[in-house]
């Protein structure tokens, strides 16, 4: 055991915290969407939080911890849910959401620290200047800037914009190093993919520069179908007219919308799918001219609704709020993360949606791959066993829909299934004690891991929580 | 012969211009461009321009041609290549380009008159508020925005947002009705179809609404390729690269970039094929990384240059003016306008590189079609004879490159080659008599005409012109 009070001698005049309570309460993301997560990490939690609010208090935090060979695990407001903001070995918390300052805002970028929360980054420079991230996670409200990058993938705009692997969706970030010295780097185009959607387990964000959109006031509308097939041939003819300007298109099948999107039931019909999108201001005109050809029923518009009181914004009805909001009500639910690659992914919707009937319930985000429009999915699960899910995975990818499985904590199992060298070369120039978030990596831990065996990694170090 | 004394008279208070040499210079445009349509058309004049301020005198203009029976031909810059606004049987050009104010600004969209040049449309939105319009064509400087709207398709940024005939890309549009009682309609959504790329023949419009983008100061670039085939797999896989923001990708085969591009001659490669670029400054980090990732050559950014004074636009390189500008230092080019429809477009383009050789040099326009990237064409074609530029049409059509013919004045030679009914049906409503730009809508004249018969239209009213 590390000797917590000499390090917090060492890191006075840094804001650290060691109330179990509050050390616990930052020990946690969103895992518990995920029966299997729950199991594995409930018990996980870290022993220090340091809240630093400059990148220099960052690296004297680092250079501290190194010294005494401290495990760091770097978090934002924790909203991921795959454990990735999780102390798997315990160790310090690094809370980065002290460094929340907007550095300078310029047509189409901006440069901030990495804990400013997204909302409030778009409320920043659309007030500056009209302007708003590309996309944002439907946590916008209670992520951090640099959390989305180290943690997420994609969100709320990727159907126009692609996701954060996209080159040039990120420009620039600082990055502190894991050292006895630490240094600071600087990362641009190719080189961003060292360090971003890595968990933070190869160095500290420090500062980010992002790309900017125009901001407009986006209108929220769901668009309703008895068929939830038409509303995903809806929702795919849609995204493929050039003119009329989306942010966000998901349809969610029956009966998620009416029973679990309580603040819109007013406006829903019970028994059917809905497409949840936000529309240009300026493109609802010719919107609403196609949703009448293609036969959908307008169930709400924020444009016309009297008040948004109370009512969520729609990209809160998608992404993993989808999720969330009918957890909430259903504990059974879990969910998946799916990829039903173009150019027929309607068909391959078709196909899950006869195999599993209301077994898997579909919910699509539509986005942008590769300059082509496509969509991935997180259809929730009605969970039975382990075992089950395990069947339904397979089937998924038995029939050309790759699995991205939100039911591990490890980046390689979570996403592609294979080591990432650049990002584990990376790790080893800036992380030589491994003390990044450990346990995330299994290329570091376990070189010799066969990904191809089907079994599940299991991270030593967890073995500590388990006999708590 | 019309009376246009008297005409005159009742035209009182309204500009009116019937000096031979200007209204010669005014029943003229780009029409030369095709040594076909310059045999046809070389003669064509009308016989009095009027141009009104207002609707209003738009209004009583109409009337009193219907009165007389007199035909009317509208024209903003006269910048088409197709004889659009040519007066295939005299009469009134109806000059539009002192209706050029521009009305109001809001996010996303502009309310402007039609004779307002794109340019300074561009200029004055960007101006207020960071915006600019979608697409223009490259003779934005010249042009008018509704006779864009009434004689193009697409252009300088349909890279990101398709053409005018997508949903969405045109917002709202007023239109003057040729009747005895001129009505004033407004058209949105589908019912844009009816006019845009309808050359004024049924409806004259005197205020237009048209969606906006936001401005950035777009980068010149030109990237060079010793292979053309290189350079056009270059702009295909770069525009498939979903987080680099492009305005213009056109890649042009040697020997134009170097022998015509004059003003740029200082900063190309003889024997270079050229990819002609508009980037946003924002994305031109991750952009430059791309191209050296292609093995291109950065031979010119207009960011780094000492000074761009007397440098033309990077699109002014592009789309019609590269054909202009081969056609300037070398009368024996023409030009042909090809379809390469995608997935396989790069093959299709690498079949006819292949079959015709340094017959048909290429150029091709990167659009969006549909929601999906794919190229279009505009080829310089070293012209020997007509049968030999239909020989080549014919070989481009069995190949799968459907040609939109630029060497014919008619709508739907030039287009669809087939009627266009929902067209043909409003000009029945708008303009009984046939009196707007007779001689451009073939259905009209000839409902009967075969258009698989594979024989050209010829208007009759042109003989008129023969024989002088």
């Amino acid at each position: 055991m590390a000797d917590y009070q000499q390090i917090k001698k060492e890191l006075e005049g840094i804001a650290v915290e060691d109330n179990p309570a509050l050390v616990k309460q930052k020990s946690r993301d969103f895992y518990w969407y995920s029966p299997i997560l729950k199991a594995q990490l409930d018990n996980v939690v870290g022993d220090l939080v340091v809240s630093p609010k400059s990148e220099e208090e960052v690296i004297r935090t680092l250079k501290v911890a190194y010294a005494h060979g401290v495990p760091v695990t770097p978090r934002g407001g924790g909203t991921g849910n795959y454990g990735q903001a999780m102390p798997l070995s315990g160790g310090i918390i690094l809370n980065l959401m002290n460094m929340n300052k907007i550095k300078a805002i310029h047509p189409g970028r901006v440069i901030c620290e990495p804990g400013v929360i997204v909302s409030e980054l778009d409320k920043e420079t659309k007030a500056h200047s009209g302007q708003e991230l590309r996309f944002h996670p439907s946590t916008a409200q209670t992520a951090t800037i640099a959390g989305f990058i180290a943690g997420g993938s994609g969100g709320v705009g990727s159907i126009t914009w692609g996701g954060l692997r996209d080159l040039g969706n990120i420009l620039r970030l600082r990055v502190v190093t894991m050292e006895a010295e630490p240094r600071v780097l600087e990362l641009s185009a190719w080189d961003l993919q060292k360090v971003s959607h890595a968990y933070g387990t190869n160095g500290i964000i420090t500062e980010v520069e992002m790309p900017l959109a125009p901001a407009y006031d986006w209108v929220d509308v769901i668009v309703g179908y008895d068929d939830f097939m038409d509303a995903v041939r809806f929702a795919d003819a849609l995204t493929h007219r050039n003119g009329i300007l989306l942010k966000e298109v998901a349809p969610i099948a029956a009966p998620v919308p009416y029973e679990y999107f309580t603040r819109h039931k007013p406006w829903l019909k019970e028994g059917q799918s809905v497409v949840v999108l936000m529309v240009a201001p300026h493109s609802m005109e010719p919107f609403a001219s196609y949703v009448e050809k293609m036969k959908g029923e307008i169930r709400f518009r924020s444009d016309t609704v009297e008040s948004m009181k109370g009512i969520p914004h729609a990209y809160e009805l998608a992404w993993n709020h989808t999720t969330l909001r009918a957890l909430k009500l259903d504990p059974g639910f879990t969910y998946l993360q799916v990829q039903y690659p173009g150019p027929n992914h309607v068909e391959k919707v078709g196909r899950m949606v006869e195999i599993f009937g209301d077994e898997v319930i579909g919910h699509l985000e539509f986005i942008k791959f590769d300059g082509a429009i496509q969509c991935s999915g997180l259809p929730l699960v009605r969970y039975t066993t382990a075992e089950r899910l395990e069947e339904i995975i397979r089937i998924h990818e038995e029939n050309g829909c790759p699995i991205f499985n939100p039911h591990r904590y490890t980046l390689e199992e979570g996403g592609m299934k294979q080591t990432d060298t650049v990002q584990l070369a990376f790790k080893k120039e800036t992380d030589p004690k491994g003390l990044l978030n450990p346990g995330k990596m299994i290329a570091w831990d376990n070189p010799d891991f066969d990904f191809k065996a089907g079994k599940n990694y299991l991270f030593p170090g967890l073995q500590a929580f388990m006999e708590t």
